[in-house]
């Protein structure tokens, strides 16, 4: 595959997609008597306006969205940011001059939510509070007639289901990931430094039309590697290695995240053996990705694959995940995550398992839960350990 | 430049680093009566450690590293990065398999910090929490004799100022992006796509030796631009524009961020005098940028020459800002600021100013303050707006 065949989707959103994200949220909250949900990271701000920018990554300045219990969501950002904001569908926007050190948008927060009495935060698992806590201390002590409760269930169920359009941009982004890994063979070879191999891949999937390659994490060495989230070294591959790349590449601010193992020149029997059951764990959980079935079911469909190998359970905690415009999202497949699959959800599918003297491996595949059955996003990986020569 | 030119330092640091930053902090608590420092921001937590990895952009794990009172830091992390911690200098790594909602490491920290009675935490100005609050919440909740006092001051009082071994990382940076910079008119070309425009230069300063291109934002528009967050648009490019571009390209963990402005085929005299004003901002910057001076008094010398043009203040809310391990760190040359300039600390010197209808512009270059004067990390921007033809 060529940049030529990837035919480019449209970017953004029309603001319907907002209004029904809006809505669906609103009448959660409702069921829930919440005036309203406090929002300040980067994917769920973008989520209920569409504001998108690479800006968020400087850690100065706090962002917040307000979705009410009725009506458009209200912003209260730096001013900085008001003129990518008038750009979205959102007509309240109330701006302060940032970093203010002693006032960043706590007084106009402050003005927004003291005639409330009950929102919902997202503060529960997989959340992060996106500015200072004692800003955050601060606010709530002006404020001590508002409860805030936990709406994590809220604004992650949602985002959990996909929407078509949505879906547009995770399959165009796959394909740009499966067309990168394709194209490995033409720029890999014995003795090049691993910092450089990770180099020629990110210019290879910007080639093809990724926007970026935030993500991209992998090892080799002899014989299979033992971590899969370093940064590369400048060690040179070797005969005998097995190589690992895992990316997660973006196609307007929507994420793929899947891996592709080789060997190089040679693969011994363990490490074919490994890579085998792991193409095997894939297609029990491609097999049980439909609807009804769990979270929980997925994991116990591909661990009892992995248990003819490694029955440890492994260290990476689950073996697959949520995707969209996160590396990794809600829900988790692991024993613990009872989440039922709806049609709709991206995951990626992501058994693992240790193998030999302390190795390990992973594959990765991203798909579409579907009342019609699975929608493979990405390539399927070949069913064998290919072989670089 | 080619990256030939460019010789590659060595990637990580010594053990004496990591132990110099620490003893640092711990003198810092022991004059406020800490028993420790908990830390769980990717910069922080890389800073006492090394642990450097992109998993981070995965939200579903917290990280935790504290600092004693005395000894090595102690972390508490998530299994899957304990290969990687391993390869650190610090000894007592604490792990579970996460994710785990009910007790994503909270239990750890509580048996870490019972037997305390003071301890910090960075909760001030561009801090953030990286976990729940609902969790936070919870671990407070059962250690109801812990003080936790802000360590703001601390953690980025250290990290201000920077070490050679540090600036040895940023030296390099800032040359490949300088480079890149240089290279833009061999791939910038009349109607290119701006998206096309920035893709190319992603991949130039990966070829030219960067690790990631994290950040890159800016405009192209009818002679200037009126927004400098926003992620490039398919407009091609056309005469009479101005471009600008603005990077964040990564070596070894640490930052460049710079931007440069070109005139498409043209320029009028309002974008040339408006970058005229900007350059002689930054030689007045450039001129302040000295120890016993403050961030004030930086930015007081640059607005006083951008005021030729501009008396507004602008809406970026700082002119500059500390650069290291982040895009964007403490101090900022704002008239909030009265950090006093050190030897050593690494500092970009971002003046803007808005011109015409609704129009702006920003220069940036990266510093060094030095008692022997100013070094320049970035090569110096043209002095007239270079034309692109």
């Amino acid at each position: 595959m060529s940049a030529q065949n990837l035919t480019t989707p449209t970017r953004g959103f029309l603001a319907s997609e907002f209004q029904a994200r809006t809505q669906k949220a609103q009448a959660l909250m409702a069921a829930q008597g919440l005036d309203g949900i406090l929002v300040l990271s980067e994917p769920e701000v973008r989520y209920f306006t569409g504001f998108q920018t690479l800006f968020w990554q400087s850690p100065t300045r706090p962002w917040f969205v307000f979705i009410p219990a009725s009506g458009k969501p209200i912003a209260v950002i730096p001013e900085i940011g008001a003129a990518l904001m008038r750009q979205s569908w959102i007509d309240d926007i109330r701006t302060w001059s940032a970093p203010a050190p002693d006032d960043d948008g706590i007084s106009l927060l402050h003005d927004l939510l003291h005639p409330l009495k009950r929102i919902g935060l997202p503060k529960g698992h997989e959340t992060a509070m996106r500015m200072p806590l004692a800003d955050w201390e601060r606010l709530m002590a002006g404020l001590s007639d508002l409860n805030v409760v936990d709406a994590t269930a809220i604004t992650q169920g949602l985002r959990m289901v996909k929407s078509d359009a949505e879906i547009e941009k995770l399959r165009h982004i796959c394909a740009i990931g499966s067309a990168s890994f394709d194209a490995v063979p033409e720029f890999v070879s014995v003795g090049q430094p691993l910092d450089q191999t990770f180099r020629e891949f990110k210019r290879t999937a910007l080639g093809l039309g990724a926007d970026d390659v935030p993500y991209l994490v992998g090892s080799a060495d002899t014989g299979g590697y033992i971590d899969v989230i370093s940064p590369p070294p400048p060690r040179p591959l070797q005969n005998g290695d097995v190589l690992m790349m895992d990316t997660g590449c973006v196609w307007d601010g929507y994420f793929c995240d899947f891996d592709r193992n080789w060997a190089i020149g040679q693969a011994d029997d363990t490490a074919k053996r490994a890579y085998d059951v792991l193409w095997r764990a894939t297609e029990a959980g491609l097999a049980a990705a439909k609807p009804c079935n769990t979270c929980r079911d997925l994991f116990s469909a591909m661990s009892s694959v992995i248990k003819e190998l490694d029955d440890s359970g492994g260290d990476i905690g689950r073996l697959g995940h949520g995707l969209g415009m996160q590396l990794t999202e809600q829900p988790s497949h692991a024993a613990f995550d009872t989440t039922v699959l709806q049609d709709g959800m991206v995951l990626t599918l992501e058994p693992s398992l240790g193998y030999g003297a302390g190795l390990m491996m992973v594959h990765e595949e991203n798909i579409v839960v579907r009342d019609s059955g699975v929608e493979l996003l990405t390539k399927r990986a070949a069913p064998d350990l290919p072989i670089l020569r």
